[in-house]
């Protein structure tokens, strides 16, 4: 008997199959080829293909020019306009804005075929002080309330440049999803005065059947009710509303536990494509008591169908403990 | 500069991208394949590949023998199982139940290589009555509270098989999508006493801009702030809550109307995969004066990504504007 299981943050209830449950090998593999030797924009000498830099981490050379070891730049081909004011407005019984906001990315050096899996952990750590340094810098600027940053990886997870980088959006509102999981957190928290993830981070510790690996500062586990298979959170074991406000020494370790998990899954599901987001609280929001920054890694295995889109139910053909158990037993960390 | 857009209903913002939109050219092509001849379970003689039916339209022959129009059958492969309670229970801090629903399939007469597109109009009719038998059969278990009906054309879409099918799926809990849609369709009554989808059919039908086409029963728009380019939406005219309480009249038309729409998006995108979804009200709710079922057509063009998952946020390259422009003026109908 399929199992129905509800995520205790957003309510989303999902059908995990139990009796046929899918293993690694099941999945139709479909590794994210080896890089091709196109000319890329994010190669070293090609600096000015690209709108000119917002940050970089240089060993030498002068501003959009080689030398860097990290470089972020406006996204040439940015899903919203950094100029003019949000003009909210009725459209008849509609409404519309203009689509203010930023669209970044941060080049992940300069070598094209690097992945994060073997990517050296100063660089991985200095993505990640890069993220975080363009957060900072952004939610100066008022009109934007959320900053969402991300990486697709593989074409199948929608990259369309093979070269290592990950991307950064600052939206004027907040993304409705990203309301619901803080708006039930808050509830969570009102009713208990705890953190509901701190709860599921101790929980899951304690019971050990969905653990993927832990470091002192973070805990990397496969959720309750995953809507995909092989789904894998990774989350700070101290309480943080803001993933921008994380300090040196846990940027440092998120690099390590980062690289490990993805290493991990690439062992078990042969280099797939796939997505992470880093969940984290609105960046106009002071310290929040009840959310809790997290980075969600969700591999591209199946195909979302009309079920998934007209009912916001997922099915998935792994249960967590499978999924965790496979990457605990992947070693390497 | 793109453009900010609210949906009405579930208050979902969406980019759309203004400038440089997408035309259907620009996306890349990937008409479904001719069927291959492979055998296939749901051709006439393999009748017992699948488990029994539970309907089936006849000119001739037994239950589960050749001789059928339309034919129903539980899934082979049930994401839900039929049999047993839903034992609600605790699972340290989170909630679990077990799998109970239905999974059917419907299959779409006997000939292989046949779409949608191309169905005489009459079968079409006919699946559709059989979709309504038995949602209308279904409801009558009180375990399920949501029925829902869709259809996944072509792989890129999750179809599994070839021979044209419809799905069904009965489920024990409302899923969220679908609540916070009905919830806020509640809210708009409370506010106005009139239904949401009737005021968004009448604008639509005014202003003309977003219209694709209409006959005396229903009307078929691009919706203000689509998540999908070229997403299409086939609402009736007249208020009705169930789709199971569509009368003979509406859904001979909904046949016509659906062939149409299906053969437009056909023409302009060159055989896309899709989905469809009819979105309807909870199965054991009475007529509700608030919720307006409808069908939802997703052809299945681009690639969701990271940023799409993690905020529910989407962004459209195409405006909707010039999808219906573009369907419009495929004509056929």
């Amino acid at each position: 008997m399929p199992e129905l299981r509800k995520d205790p943050i957003t309510g989303r209830w999902v059908i995990i199959a139990t009796d046929r449950a899918k293993r690694p090998g099941d999945f139709i593999r479909q590794p994210v080829p080896p890089p091709s030797a196109t000319v890329c924009p994010f190669d070293y000498g090609n600096e000015r293909k690209t709108p000119p830099e917002v940050l970089a981490y240089r060993n030498s050379g002068d501003r959009d020019e080689p030398g860097w070891r990290v470089r972020v730049v406006p996204n040439k081909f940015p899903v919203l306009g950094i100029e003019g004011d949000l003009n909210r407005q009725g459209d008849g019984m509609y409404d519309k804005m203009n689509g203010v906001g930023a669209h970044e990315v941060i080049i992940e050096g300069p070598a094209h075929a690097s992945t994060l899996a073997d990517m050296p952990e100063k660089l991985i750590e200095e993505v990640l002080w890069a993220c975080k340094e363009r957060v900072l810098d952004l939610r100066k600027d008022k009109r934007f309330r959320y900053i969402i940053v991300f990486k697709n990886h593989g074409e199948a997870a929608g990259a369309t440049l093979e070269h290592p980088h990950t991307q950064l959006i600052a939206l004027p509102v907040i993304p409705k999803r990203v309301k619901e999981e803080v708006d039930a957190a808050r509830l969570f928290y009102d009713l208990k005065e705890r953190c509901i993830y701190c709860d599921i981070v101790r929980q899951e510790a304690a019971a050990g059947t969905r653990l993927v690996t832990e470091t002192d500062r973070f805990t990397v586990l496969s959720p309750y009710a995953p809507r995909f298979p092989f789904e894998t959170w990774i989350l700070p074991k101290r309480h943080e509303s803001h993933f921008e406000d994380a300090d040196a020494p846990t940027l440092e370790n998120l690099a390590w536990i980062l690289r490990t998990t993805i290493r991990k899954i690439d062992k078990v599901l042969e280099r797939p494509a796939f997505n992470y987001i880093i969940h984290s609280a609105p960046v106009q929001d002071g310290s929040l008591p009840h959310y809790h920054w997290h980075l969600e890694i969700i591999p591209k295995l199946t195909k979302v169908a009309g079920f998934e889109w007209g009912t916001g139910f997922y099915i998935n053909p792994t249960p967590p403990e499978e999924s965790a158990k496979f990457l605990r037993e992947a070693g390497l960390g």
